[in-house]
């Protein structure tokens, strides 16, 4: 991984990185509380260290406005609710607009039902998937949140590109004890690229195949083929139950027929899925907040395996990561800057002066 | 693995099996509707090729029953019911009994509200999770069904045993298309075993520990370590997520105090979720038929990787194997089909004759 220099990134607080980012999406044109959320949903990646979910992204975000890709001043719309069910059609809207007003749904809901569940078709890309999660934990719900995504992974055993790399989040309401973020690949694609970026010579076993299908652990083989499903089979069920809970129930596009950021010319297509549950049909909201933390104590009692310092649960390095760059600002790294500066040149939009 | 030899193994139809497994629970204590319904769902994991889960879990269960550990005439009750949420105590009753009155409630508040959320605390073994999740599919909902289990895995980066393998199931009604049912360590402790038994010198890595919290290729170190969580991290994530939706929901035991079939003194206190979504207030059956049949065959149309002959989906092995164990019978390794005519001799239970 590259360090942080002064040489190859800059560091920037976050309000600013927020106003800037609003400001080239709304040169964009994208409508004001559009741009702002969205805005808002990248930098919260930044800071909790999930950059490949953070500020970048509008380099692609502004591609797929600029080819007419993204519709970016629609809302969607409810297609049908019946009981605890919605199904919501984005209308090729800004991913995270929609997933805010499905979200929203999925609480209403699970205020007057216990359980809320919410399928969206027709989306674009929403940002990092613990951002909607925490929205719901943040109502008071378990808010369970994924989408399925651009081909990039071939199912196990086989060869060909099929399913995204689907995510499945988990947040908890109260305090920070768990917080559940993860691809159903081995590792995110980012780290492929990064391996070949820092010059590293091998890569694990287990993280790709080359173009052929053949297990491989040569970084510039691996970014030809194809990042590998977690844990072989089990990645893939996983990946298939995203794409059941998501695409399948939603009515929106499978597998090859999601489009996705670095496309043009296609709609992207996402779906999502959004389940809030209402903890206090369970149990009072005090008694599951300590439930939680004696979880989180006991697993963090655990003593370290050959090589650790301490046991880590779900959340802590970007919860870690988020008190930092609240403090000292975001590293955003300098090519990025610079690609981000000409994309606000080309829209008339101030750059922010940085450290 | 163990080759099928008339050597090493006995071959029993499916119908004298179960009647056999009925017979031995009856005679160890437990009323007759409740030893049908563990034997069928036991007997139901070996016609799958899960043998795992099968008849040799008998010689656990009568061991539980005989210490005095379970209750085997308890139905458990109610907590609790509240919207679509309820919480449901098993009394330490026999876990597929507590099960299969959980998954009706479930299917019940399904029907009522498109989604129905139970979870079961106090209860014990309930056989493999994906008996639970067809039941609800059968009924024509998506099942999803979970449980915590014994702690036999330590949290990443640790090297106590404290989460169980937690295993994660999905279902789908109608025809055959998709059945996860996986356990979220890389490989089921069992794998440890068969190596170790069929003498193989060394095991993939990522299998498991030492006992040190060592990484190790060797599978007795193996046996005396820890079986390692899938794909390191995210394992545990998706295990420590179990957790949270069976345990801390139910107000259950959590992580090591939960007991197991091999510990005797001590009650299991295994805790269960049960989630039915109803297909029907997303769009028609027929419809969701053929959106997962057109899932299914794509994936399985992907050019096979180096090494392999077809793309396999979840479930596709257990449906094969079930097609053959129909036909043929069972197969049952001969050391455990001597501790079941030992046990079956114990409570004057009378051996089927075999092939």
């Amino acid at each position: 991984m590259l360090q942080y220099t002064l040489d190859n990134f800059i560091v920037i607080p976050h309000p600013p990185l927020t106003t800037f980012a609003t400001a080239i999406l709304e040169a964009s044109g994208v409508p004001q509380p559009i741009a702002a959320l969205v805005a808002e949903s990248l930098v919260s990646a930044n800071l909790r260290g999930v950059d490949s979910h953070g500020v970048q992204l509008l380099i692609w975000y502004s591609g797929q406005i600029r080819a007419g890709n993204v519709a970016v001043a629609e809302a969607g719309k409810v297609v049908s609710e019946n009981g605890a069910c919605l199904v919501y059609d984005g209308h090729n809207g800004m991913g995270q607009w929609i997933s805010n007003i499905c979200c929203d749904h999925a609480i209403r809901i699970a205020r007057d039902s216990g359980i809320g569940m919410v399928v969206a078709r027709n989306s674009t890309h929403f940002g990092a998937c613990a951002w909607w999660a925490q929205k719901m934990a943040g109502a008071g719900f378990i808010g369970i949140a994924m989408c399925n995504a651009t081909a990039l992974v071939a199912p196990w055993q086989g060869r060909e590109k099929m399913l995204g790399t689907n995510p499945i989040c988990l947040a908890v309401p109260g305090p920070q004890t768990f917080l559940l973020d993860m691809a159903t690949t081995t590792v995110a694609l980012n780290k492929i690229y990064k391996a070949v970026l820092s010059g590293e010579k091998t890569i694990p076993a287990g993280w790709a195949m080359d173009e052929h299908g053949n297990p491989t652990t040569d970084p510039q083989a691996a970014l030809a083929g194809l990042p590998m499903p977690l844990g072989g089979y089990k990645g893939t069920g996983l990946a298939v139950m995203v794409e059941i809970l998501c695409a399948v129930l939603s009515g929106g596009a499978m597998l090859t027929d999601v489009g996705g950021i670095r496309f043009t010319g296609k709609e992207m297509r996402a779906s999502h899925m959004f389940l809030a549950i209402d903890v206090t049909r369970f149990m009072p909201m005090d008694e599951f907040v300590a439930r939680m933390e004696w979880l989180r104590d006991t697993l963090k009692s655990a003593g370290p395996a050959a090589g650790f310092e301490e046991v880590l649960v779900a959340g802590d390095p970007e919860w870690r990561a988020e008190q930092i760059r609240r403090r000292d600002g975001i590293p955003v790294a300098r090519g990025i800057w610079e690609e981000l500066g000409k994309l606000a040149q080309s829209l008339n939009v101030t750059v922010p002066p940085i450290q």
